[in-house]
């Protein structure tokens, strides 16, 4: 059994199938995962973190396996209410999963920081592995559009459900965080780091744009290696394909290994994309669909032996 | 029909009975109903105030009828999902009732003061009188206990089940409220002013001792009356008789008179209690209690009859 430790870094429900993979098979204390809270916003006065309760449900097992995100067999009780008092709610908010934003809101008023409110909620629903916010600064990505100008990442993720056209993303307050002691210090022991198959510049960008973080990981002379989010052009999820292409860059995967070249110096594509010649770094051909939970424990299983055959 | 304007006092499932009877019998616009908030608190990130919702919940018909508190019906399913992360929630949160404190807490943040708030969401919910928080200040009532300390309201009432002996009571953050201007104008414009048969000490006081509040009161020069919270020495509900002996005061209507007596001049007491004289204030014997909706209406009707043939 693969026995090293790894850091992840991911977003929410794409990186969770890997998060998941790799969860089920190795040592879990010797797994940390790194998550994106550049989504995270305040609805309702309470602190929501998407990404983080996408693998928390996710590794916990109550995860909505339809969606990939809330809760399984979550009502909408309060959301039903809320329209009866003339609120016309976009972002859904199970009854189940309220309680999570709801304790995290206490904690945070309470003066803990993310990284403590997290490892309270993941140990609580028996996650053994380690779960950490890339920072405990309050960061919020925005998205400027071509159809509505500015947009808070979840107005445009959620509510206008990623349909107007990417002109620039930026992450508000980055320059005021930090990478937070928990994850430097998990960084630190790595013996490898994979980029999970999240959306490279929703969801991982914003981790690496963490002052300190890029640095962090390329001290780190270990494996460091990206599963690509792209199959033949194509996102299996999300808007992936659609931004890249209004940024302005080929929907390829080589533009995706070229994103993270100056961190990263493996690459896992699809072996639908076997063909694709990335140079300068080591890769892996797999099939990298995880639409199964089968098939997310062989991808982290072919991972981790590549991983343990690194030379 | 009663058609002049009436302002009544009231904190929260007592002097919601003798709302519900005067909303259901005058011109609705006429009637201002000014609310306790020293009641008030966060949890979970959220603001909560029991007694406007009281009031609300009573007048819009959804309140759940065996409590006179919450909404009929109202599930748990959030309380549970609290538990299951391990939290041991002593302070009742239906799944509808949440959708309340959300929107409050929404509008709250974004800058609304408590009487804009209270003013939505009673409109949305159909009430056609105007309920109003009696500052909007957050101000808390915090009780001296002899078993516990000093317990924030919601802990001595709630948690506590009002069962530590009561040392003293205060309302913390009093100095720095004020009365709103909407109070003021309904105090200035009724034509009677109606304390309800709420706990004196735990309702009522918080709301005359809003610096302005007792003035703005005994400025107008018309019936101010205070009906009963006792009948024969007891409360018809909740701790009002409790309290009186824990501060020592004989539990007596004539008591409750006193309290009142620099701002009220006449006193609806029950016929129960007919045989009391209360001295230097007018008068009225009436059956107080209020069990049913008919009897509610019953009390209102004749407290308006009296109120009309004021001399």
């Amino acid at each position: 059994m693969f026995d090293k430790k790894i850091v992840l870094l991911v977003g929410g429900v794409g990186g969770a199938k890997l998060a998941y993979g790799l969860y089920k098979i190795m040592p879990p204390e010797k797994l940390t995962i790194i998550v994106n809270t550049g989504d995270d916003f305040w609805l309702y006065g309470l602190r929501i973190c998407p990404d983080l309760d996408t693998i928390t449900y996710t590794l916990s097992g109550l995860v909505n396996p339809e969606t990939g995100w809330g809760i399984h067999n979550d009502t909408t009780t309060t959301l039903s209410a809320l329209e009866r008092i003339g609120e016309a709610p976009w972002f859904k908010l199970g009854d189940q999963d309220l309680a999570t934003h709801m304790l995290r809101t206490q904690l945070w008023h309470e003066g803990y920081s993310l990284t403590e409110i997290t490892q309270r909620l993941t140990r609580v629903l028996g996650i053994q592995c380690n779960v950490l916010p890339m920072t405990d600064a309050p960061v919020e990505t925005s998205i400027d559009t071509v159809e509505r100008g500015e947009l808070s990442f979840q107005l445009y993720f959620v509510k206008h459900r990623w349909q107007p056209t990417v002109r620039s993303i930026k992450l508000n307050g980055v320059e005021d965080a930090s990478v937070s002691a928990a994850a430097r210090e998990a960084i630190t022991q790595a013996d490898a780091i994979i980029v999970g198959p999240s959306n490279p510049w929703l969801s991982i960008k914003p981790i690496l744009d963490v002052p300190g973080m890029k640095d962090a990981l390329i001290t780190q002379n270990v494996p460091r290696v990206a599963v690509t989010p792209l199959i033949k052009g194509k996102a299996v999820k999300g808007p992936t394909a659609k931004i890249m292409r209004e940024l302005g860059y080929p929907v390829t995967i080589t533009t995706v290994a070229e994103t993270y070249r100056d961190i990263i110096n493996g690459f896992v594509l699809d072996q639908r994309d076997a063909d694709t010649v990335i140079t300068g770094m080591q890769t892996l051909a797999i099939d990298t669909l995880m639409d199964t939970h089968e098939k997310r424990v062989n991808v982290a299983q072919k991972l981790l032996d590549w991983l343990e055959k690194w030379t």
